[in-house]
């Protein structure tokens, strides 16, 4: 935990770079405090086939979801959404300046009783903190 | 909102037209009257690699889950879901006269709470609509 | 119903063998005799990009989600779980012993109330069964 993944339309990949719009979201979701940093997972997967609206062909859209774990109020999860949709937003603006797009964003819970991990990022990561702190 | 996402096997594309899929889901979606037209987004994820059943190798599937904003009832939801799930299933049907075929349909309601979105397509729907209203 | 969706980082696919995972996540779902032969479905979704941890770019995930239908309590579900989970953990042993790399598994359930599905497999089955029986 978290997840966050990225469903976007195709035609986004000539408006966007799509390798810096997931670190966008990695940096912003980092930047909430609220999650363990070897745990952060943000990818983004292209949809060749969509269908938007009214049909228009030139709509795009970018849907987030971020799967995390329970322990965390409603409070810090809207502060920490927040953070994150609004760096997203920004870094999106070029693509409302110039295309009729849709953004979203959505928080799911996992269930902690049905929930299994295996992980040596973390360890990774405690080592350069060892070598480097 | 409404999200609809369909994964479906690889094997899928050789029997089927995909634009042609996705729009039939649109096109069901908006019948149904009640999803704000400039919020619908249907997509679809080709899936390379997939395992069904008893592992049989022409075995197919397609599974649309669609996640929708709260404040709809049950009955509205199922209403909504079987009038778009049967124009999906219809559309199938050579799918299924010809292969061994899974088809599914799941819904789930968003959060509102852990909602955010920005949308310039409401607004260049309602142009239209004034253009040509 | 199950579903098994596999997300995973594009740099997995020269550490492992993805058409042998989803069969290896279908086998430890057949085994747990909870589910129904004929409604089991594995996939794994490429994504290009992702963005992990603290950024660095060696870093790797598979990030497993089953859908499952109603009607199971915790301990089954629980039992589950954990079998395949093991399953899909040890085969991906040497990733983790060559790269940095996290696992994880989820699993969430369908509202039965606003669930459709169409199935020929069952059928073909129950004919495989009846002529080799």
């Amino acid at each position: 935990m978290p997840h966050f993944t990225l469903e976007y339309s195709a035609n986004l990949d000539g408006l966007v770079d799509m390798a810096q719009t997931v670190e966008v979201v990695r940096k912003a979701a980092v930047e909430t405090g609220i999650f363990p940093l070897g745990g952060i997972r943000v990818r983004a997967i292209k949809c060749e086939h969509y269908a938007i609206a009214d049909g228009g062909k030139n709509y795009g859209f970018l849907d987030m979801v971020l799967r995390l774990g329970e322990g965390r109020d409603l409070a810090a999860r809207k502060r920490a959404g927040e953070h994150i949709f609004r760096a997203l937003s920004a870094h999106l603006d070029p693509v409302f300046a110039n295309s009729k797009f849709a953004l979203s964003f959505d928080m799911q819970i996992n269930d902690k009783e049905t929930s299994w991990k295996r992980n040596n990022i973390h360890d990774a990561l405690k080592k350069v903190e060892t070598v480097h702190g």
